[in-house]
């Protein structure tokens, strides 16, 4: 990193470098962004195997008794789709792009596409004796994740790449997202204990997550409230 | 969902939260949706093997012999193309979006992206003693297509989330998305009766969603001729 | 289809109704099929296994014994690329859309997501006694892929649905989406005599319609030249 | 290519024609690779396995025995994702497209496409002894996406297809692109003789073409101090 911060009092900036920050550039963030969650996505339902039938065997216990690989199917597109829409609302804030934000980007997207495999080892293993490992798995995976997607608004926020807009709610986005890797740093902690609590606290901020805007006019609320 | 209504009198929208609701989000929503959509029908291929020739087999009879496979692929795609037809449909008449509505969307794609396991269920176990519980749940898979589709219409409707457009044109394009999932309804039930009845249906349903906007424009005719 | 003349002169078009024409509906119909080409074109590296090394084997022998994979995944690929440049091109001169064009592309789509399962069969058969069969069936497929585009345009064309041009290219356009089901038959035909000629007429047309606007223009040149 | 270039001086290029190098072409080839690119890297994440537990085993020991698939996973994601922030970076300054553009596109694209397989085929033989055909392999594929994308860039420099900008800079990117392909065929030929070596030349490449503007305007900087 040290190279970037190097170079930049030596070159001035031509009209022709600036005009890579309009509109166009974060465009194409979010449409490769979008790609890899609508393909992270769709690509669990491979997760799913069709069961074979064998001799006297009736196929519905066999679909009903595969009953943990759909409960991950459905808490996998769940959790990418949650995050889909905090991408998204995060990206409709920012509204310049660097290398350093492609690249804390691509640390997100690194995690969301290893999320499939985290859920497939959560699947397999869940009911068995393993399944304490294959939470914390998970738990490590969500707490990556809550990581890269506060690495993005803070850097964005902090280096003043944010659209302009009251600066409480924006204070209170801030706040939203730094919460975000605390709660699942406690869930990770969480899950070397007991995975029914995580899995609690997983559907806690599923609902305070899901509607970050609600959630953070909320908090904004709150704010106002206690002082 | 408590939470939101809770919070909605207290806090003033911003011009900066007003703005959220722009085409911006709505085009996003959209991109996401249609990553899914074309992943899904894409992994349909996946579930055709490369048949195995041994000793004095030729190749042609063991690719005809899984004509199954090669139908449900059909079968599935189209499925998934109606549905991708409706969705674009349906969007193109809401201009706004709101938290209720990526959930409700969100769901659509969950079930979007479930259909290539229900397409290799039936597709592995048609002609065979098992075909009932295959048709089953692929009918099940379809009435949940059915309700997610409804659900995102009326959603938006009543909360008057749609384009300006006659009144007359918008209640046939209403009733046109109630009757979806009703007619899938009574499709699950007979799945349990006889399955080729309910491929007789899905080919119908097909014809008629495949051209929603006719569709609709019969259905606000018929109306007019009745009354 | 008879539903949809029967509706249209009774029922008036609306403002509304008209405004689906415009240049957001093309936009969505390109985005979904761009995303069916990018999955298929992609998918075909899944066809390339990784060789496992057995006791004093080396790798590089393995690698390139599956020559005919590597091959294959060169060829489904250059075919969906071409498949793409054309559909790109076509859509660019198509300025309005209907149900039927709708039908149309996603028959398209399906010839283009059944392409991965074609290319795999001519991986894993060419060089054996069964080359034939799966030469028929490639070639069976590139001929439903050179109608389907061929359909596409023709209706566009013939419905006035593209955009404005000199009359004399448009037609040349034309005549050069209606060679390509004519000479994809003769290859299928030949597909049953010798697959070397397929191959080479294969490479042919590659080389006409990996550039369509010169090849229409030299068309029409040509033309002008005779007459 | 020879027809190309025999029918330019006969025909005249018709308004019609002319628009096609308008904004939205290269848009479109822009979103296919997007597609393509957030495919390929996702598809990465198909290569780790569920390790399925024996006997007495424990889980964790088994998810850390396979660190070489997850090593190849994160370089393989890292190596498309640089490949896409410089393809991002190119189109950003190229404003038109024709015919050979879109193949020396596709040529990177079947690169990027390979890359996959490459990666899975070092993930399975990295620490035994045949990780050096894979990692040539692997060099290999380096070298020809360094290839392709310099192949890109100077077609459309060399073509005036780039927007317009200040020509030090301009040259500048240029001679960063020309770099690419040499320093990566060295890597290839190093990765004959230590792989170590080829590994960290990995690293520095991608420090240099993570940040292409700073990279380029550096470069330009360090020009100007030596002459």
């Amino acid at each position: 990193m040290k190279p970037e911060s190097y170079a930049k009092p030596v070159i001035k900036m031509t009209e022709w470098e600036k005009s890579e920050s309009g509109p166009k550039e974060t465009a194409r963030v979010e449409a490769f962004s979008d790609g890899v969650f609508a393909i992270a996505i769709t690509l669990l339902v491979l997760e799913l195997r069709v069961p074979e039938v064998k001799g006297n065997e009736r196929l519905l216990p066999l679909l009903l008794h595969e009953w943990t690989s759909h409960l991950a199917f459905v808490i996998g597109f769940f959790t990418i789709l949650v995050c889909w829409i905090n991408h998204h609302y995060m990206f409709e804030h920012i509204r310049r792009c660097n290398g350093m934000l492609l690249l804390l980007n691509g640390f997100k997207l690194l995690v969301v596409s290893f999320t499939p495999f985290a859920t497939a080892v959560i699947s397999r293993y869940i009911g068995t004796i393993h399944q304490q490992t294959a939470t914390n798995l998970y738990a490590l995976n969500f707490f990556l994740m809550g990581l890269a997607m506060t690495g993005i608004w803070c850097y964005a926020y902090q280096n003043e790449m944010t659209k302009s807009g009251s600066p409480e709610f924006l204070k209170a986005v801030n706040q939203l997202y730094i919460f975000a890797p605390i709660i699942s740093g406690v869930i990770l902690i969480l899950s070397f204990i007991n995975i029914w609590i995580c899995l609690t606290l997983f559907g806690i901020m599923f609902l305070i997550y899901v509607i970050p805007k609600k959630s953070a006019a909320r908090l904004e609320k709150w704010k106002h409230v206690a002082s």
